[in-house]
């Protein structure tokens, strides 16, 4: 199978098969990561932009380091110390971006669409890097490479989500990601945070945390955006702790060999104990590792590459 | 023609001779960066600091890409997160990047004449990426390339040059520019925005955009700086766009095949219209690429190189 | 002698064999960074990360081009723009970086320990760039690398410390670096700026500027910090100035071929006066450049090297 869209906008629409074909490259790319010498020429003489309107450190540094142990030239751009703070749209600075020669624009937004906007509008291959509360596509990627390596496939697990689901972009992408690859998801969470329409994605949602975690194979929780509070959204931080955080008692309540994931950075003794974010059914610096692979497979499949040529 | 200078400061001063040895060499240097491939060995083992005390997006990230595509290193100082807060000197920080081994030092500064300071005190070479309402040598170079490559020429041309030219370091690189290479230059803004000494540069100045415009063959249109309203220097914006704005009805009083440019990021609606800016006459996405172009032929030619080895 | 610590915190600890080692690396480095091409494929497919949770111009360029000098991807991460800024903890953030491959993690914070902190933490080999008030240990190497290369020798010298030593990590890596390898150490400021327990560190300390002076091999004239003086710790700038600025009188009471040092940037008029910091027995550039070269041979040393390979 060759990879035939022009961009990676989010996990909705993609077919079974291409989630598959990017899960699959991602294998080999993580081999890379892991080796002595982490750089391969697949890249080399191919540009990458970084264009990130809102702060991040995981994301922006995985695609970076992704693009340069395939020996893309990186180059980044902070919206704060940019065009932005001079009023120019968005899209004269994804045409100027354009043609300056860059081949694929990873993008974050704080607008949902933004990346689809931008996408249209340039002949660069375009990443959505996380839009709002819409999509966060290689997110939703890494999660899945790291439930399918811990548990040999995808298909038939339950995941649920636990958090806010309302406002996150993380939950979304793997709401679609999950259920296209015949996962079963629930979501959980306090009812302010659950969005209405939620049971039209084909999912379960629960604000029962004990129900939300029967049996469940994954259970990944979502980082607790903390200005949400002030916004009367949940009670108190301490509540919503109390109330929904992930802890050593709630957790047995899941299937014995239960995976514990989390996006990162974690609010520990929030949305998740101490004990549980260390503990061994959580993978979540193997999450951070497999975001790499996963980006570096995305990269490498839109610049053209096929399986046949990674790891030379 | 082999460059002899060690510094790129400004136009002015340059030769005819200079600056179309610096056109020539953009040349094959934008078929580099239409290649599949877009990197050169050519500057390899070389490092480029881009020294930036303004924020920009579109020259910084040009001039990166520029070296990038030539295999130089390149190294990014924002003087907000710099040892300028800490209230060094330029000159001191200018000898602290030269003493590191860099070989080309890329500053933008808001104080007219920082560049040349800065030459004066390093071994570095230097290229003036803006300083306050001086010069921005590249950015003319890379209006006279777009010109050159549209119209087969320079020489003869009328340029009218449209906005606020007292604060424009664009203008006066354009004027010092195009005079040597034998073009007329017409200015043309709010009495305010004149400055008293134009006249004296070798071109015509006029506040009555009719007049400007007539028979032109180029118009430069360059970014009103929206904070100078507030300054009283025009009524207000809106009333700017009414009197200056270029939109299609003056457009019809320049030749058939006039030609549009702007440096960007447009303030579209206010000096220049949408659909001027997106029309057949207007090249403002190409002005970006050949951007790349001229300065990485700057940076070929201070670094010693010659039209030969160009594109190996 | 192969290098065999896992970090590199702090001079503290470290045997006359290991600085040694460290300043003879740093010898053919420098060679390198004088070259016309200044590469060499040494950390190729290697990747460093700089985490500086406070600015700084020069160390972190100065560690970015000896990265890039040698082949290494290097990455920059600003606590100012990443997920510091969402709560998340040293550790976690440093697990993260771990993570995605880095090899190296360049650190600077404010709080002293925090380099240590996170070594024990990470996989990757940690350089501490500086720690609240603790160690600089590549300033203390290119202090020492630049008096030996002037004065032949460390062992037998006398070295005087001059400025606020009780917040001084620069001092605090002198004083163990130049004591271990045999140098005399003298620290010298007003008595609200030397930290009582300076005695039990082996050297001489004294608020007589002039006794702290006479005889000294070598000055090395530490930055003030603007901002002690609001808290009190000394009268006025001015007056320190006055009182313990090195200014050309106060230099005759040194050996006649002293050398003087700063680790800059300079606050100059204040604690050195500008015929001193330009003067012939200044090396403030000289630094610089040495810099680069312990940071090269650092990273390389840790990165499994020895000197047989430098320079290939």
């Amino acid at each position: 199978m060759v990879w035939r869209r022009k961009d990676l906008l989010g996990l909705r629409g993609l077919s079974h098969q291409e989630i598959g074909k990017l899960l699959d490259t991602a294998v080999p790319m993580k081999e890379i990561i892991q080796r002595d010498i982490k750089k391969v020429p697949t890249l080399r003489g191919k540009s990458m932009v970084c264009l990130f309107y809102e702060a991040s450190t995981r994301t922006r540094t995985s695609f970076e380091l992704a693009g340069k142990y395939m020996s893309a030239d990186t180059v980044n751009i902070a919206a704060s110390s940019s065009s932005v703070v001079k009023g120019e749209s968005l899209i004269d600075t994804g045409r100027t971006i354009d043609a300056m020669g860059a081949d694929i624009i990873v993008m974050r937004h704080s607008a949902s669409g933004a990346a689809q906007l931008l996408a249209g509008e340039v002949k660069a291959r375009v990443i959505n890097a996380g839009d709002g509360a819409h999509e966060h596509p290689t997110q939703g990627l890494l999660d899945m490479f790291t439930i399918r390596e811990k548990k040999g496939k995808l298909a038939g697990l339950t995941v649920t989500i636990l958090g806010d689901i309302l406002h996150s972009r993380v939950a979304r992408s793997n709401i679609w990601g999950l259920t296209t690859m015949g996962a079963r998801v629930r979501v959980c969470g306090p009812s302010t945070l659950l969005p209405p329409e939620i049971a039209a994605l084909g999912v379960e949602a629960t604000t029962d945390i004990e129900a939300a975690l029967r049996g469940a194979d994954v259970v990944n929780v979502l980082r607790l955006q903390l200005e949400r509070q002030q916004k009367g959204l949940f009670p108190t931080i301490r509540e919503y702790g109390r109330l929904f955080g992930l802890n050593r008692d709630r957790l047995r309540l899941c299937k014995q060999d239960v995976l514990v994931l989390h996006p990162g950075p974690m609010n520990r003794g929030v949305e998740i104990a101490d004990d549980v974010a260390d503990g061994d059914q959580a993978s979540i610096e193997e999450q951070v590792t497999n975001g790499v692979a996963v980006r570096m497979a995305a990269l490498y499949l839109m610049m053209g590459g096929n399986n046949d040529g990674v790891g030379n």
